[in-house]
């Protein structure tokens, strides 16, 4: 076995396959024969010196994370900031890679991640400590630069894409004697790429979604009641898609309007879905529905995009070549060669090019109006949210989702008090 | 062909399978050369003599009915009062029944359209007119008398069970840093059905959901409250799932405590979930997300159970071949054989020992302490949600889902004024 040990950690909101990157990355560490360490938590588990031990995971057990959603090792939201001002951290995390003599260090995020592994990567530069820093990309938000698209996000986006086509029906059924408008909730506080991806739903002028509302172009909640008016009278019913993260004109976001309270003076939690379908009501009189798939829509394993599944495991396993080749402060990106046939592969970008940049969604993908996607997003749109990747069921209809238990690793190093 | 029309029409909330219904009825009469049409908009189309023609979907479509949600004709919300309070309307339907020869009528809906069938089978025999009525069983709600259970909850049961089971991995990930609380709301207004359903993601102790809320307990805030904590103690995170109809011992429901204000001094649409977690915030401190799926539960065909879409399909046969054979003012009933392995047949009841009539929970089903789901009520649901029955997608990831056109049949009365 060659020296050094391989760890792995995984960082920020998980995803339906950010495990299958995990899955891949041990699998090609073990045909490397290199030991893999997971972080317990994310970054977190570094620093604590909280190590679990992959290789008492059986090979049925790694094949199993690549259809279990959620996070095997536990993730957490912890942003180191600069070397200077988190110099302890940084040097613990060194101190603890040193213990344990960790040669490799991939981390599996979004933006911030990257900025992490960066900084992790010029620290053991400056130390002289030979370390190789890899990312792996991961983020339903879709907003990491550089790489075309996000593993995590061709998953988020045919949940998305499917529950809307399917409450559409419901709401058209019912329509003329019950709900008129509804309303569905999704993520993305700067970026719309989410509620975008609702819109593959339907593709003629009168199908649902009738209109999306995206944090790219300021709320006007007149223009925005005229238009359900016009969609119900027009078409029997109105089906609004809304990312979480509309703000008026005057920048203040639309969900803070929620933080009322009840009948009992209680805190009234709200959010986007439910003020605009108050405001439906109110104004217009419709009776409205709402929902809010919160976590649902980033764990929803069971519908997993195979674009994205396929991705995921991808960035893994070019995650442990870049590291094994001594390709340091990289991350794998996904490079689209061509849309129809999609075809993509994976390129090699510095993390320099990728933390703490965001990827906007490009203007030509929000319709002239505002309340819609084009063609251009639908060309960028469809090929991440194609092809199916059921995992598998047990007799008792519900998905075999894997939560093994890993052995930890014994401690070297004082407690950190950090 | 023989004489006669066979007349069938959807009610009230639509579901993933009642389109399988059906498609099971239109099949079936086919086969029996028996001419069907379709009221638009469930007894409402019947009403207004609004009747679609199914001789125009090809047996492709037909089929491809038996894979999409919602209600391909349109259902409503329209409850007919006794046969002296609404004659008006039962003898138009009579009226319409006999100006299109329709000699057998199929209403597929629960305990009102049961009674709407019962009662104009009462009231054709009282004008000699000679006319079958036979409902079709469907309710997510699960609470029809005499039938074991009801198309349609089996598949929001499993949609139910496999998103709690798929955002507790999520929650359980994040919980150090992020949300240690999670509340999902399911749908269940009287009866805890389909709250009862997500107890089958987690079978041990520390599993989750680890707390249930059902309508059939009273909401103690206190109680539930020490009880949260005491699971965020032990296990580090809670996920809760609560019936959207749960209230407290005064019997006021706790959903109506968020028909608050915002801060802008608009209605603030609530619902159980974000009451609770608005209190488990306020009240204990702990980061906090909710779900609510909405009609996404109800409509979920592309992660259907088999078993109800088969239970579906037997319903929408068995109906056909019941009017038929004359079997007047019936349904056919799901009776079950055994649980495991699980075996059930299709029998015929009375409408009139399942009109009005309402099935609760047995007491059994629910722990006593309250909060969770016993042995026999696991027995009762797990074959329920058993098997999996996807829908075809298309290249483009979608399922495909079967939006026909059907023609409208042409109309011989006047306008109807009711």
């Amino acid at each position: 076995m060659p020296a050094g040990t391989l760890l792995y950690a995984q960082s920020g909101g998980v995803t339906a396959v950010i495990n299958a990157s995990a899955s891949a990355v041990i699998q090609t560490a073990r045909t490397r024969k290199i030991r893999v360490l997971a972080a317990r938590n994310g970054i977190l588990g570094a620093l604590r010196e909280d190590l679990l031990d992959t290789a008492t995971l059986s090979t049925a057990d790694v094949r199993a994370l690549a259809h279990t959603p959620g996070g095997a090792f536990g993730s957490c939201r912890l942003k180191l900031k600069s070397l200077d001002a988190d110099r302890a951290r940084y040097e613990r995390l060194l101190e603890v890679f040193r213990a344990h003599d960790v040669r490799w260090f991939l981390y599996n995020g979004g933006n911030d991640s990257a900025d992490t592994a960066l900084k992790v990567s010029q620290l053991a530069a400056e130390f002289g400590y030979p370390l190789t820093c890899v990312g792996v990309p991961k983020t339903i938000d879709n907003d990491l630069a550089v790489t075309d698209c996000c593993p995590g996000f061709g998953s988020a986006a045919k949940y998305t894409a499917i529950s809307v086509r399917e409450c559409a029906l419901d709401v058209a059924a019912m329509a003329e004697t019950s709900t008129r408008v509804f309303v569905y909730e999704a993520m993305g506080r700067h970026a719309g790429w989410l509620a975008a991806a609702a819109g593959l739903a339907g593709e003629g002028k009168d199908d649902a979604p009738h209109i999306i509302l995206f944090p790219e172009r300021a709320y006007d909640e007149a223009d925005f009641l005229a238009k359900v008016d016009a969609v119900v009278k027009r078409v029997g019913y109105c089906v609004v898609v809304a990312s979480e993260g509309i703000r008026r004109a005057d920048g203040s976001f639309v969900a803070d309007a929620g933080g009322g309270k009840d009948s009992f003076g209680h805190t009234q939690l709200g959010g986007v879905a439910s003020h605009l379908a108050g405001r439906v009501k109110d104004a217009l009189g419709y009776k409205v529905h709402w929902a809010l798939p919160d976590y649902l829509q980033r764990s929803a394993r069971h519908i997993a995009s195979k674009t994205d599944l396929e991705q995921a495991m991808a960035a893994g396993r070019a995650a442990v070549e870049c590291a094994l080749a001594g390709q340091n402060a990289v991350m794998p990106v996904i490079v689209r060669d061509s849309d129809a046939p999609y075809r993509w592969h994976i390129d090699i970008a510095p993390l320099e090019q990728i933390a703490n940049h965001e990827k906007t969604m490009p203007k030509g993908f929000i319709r002239k109006d505002g309340y819609g996607i084009t063609a251009a997003a639908r060309r960028y749109l469809s090929p991440l949210i194609a092809g199916e990747a059921f995992p598998p069921f047990g007799d008792d209809g519900l998905p075999k989702y894997a939560t093994p238990k890993l052995a930890s690793v014994k401690k070297k190093l004082p407690a950190w008090k950090g």
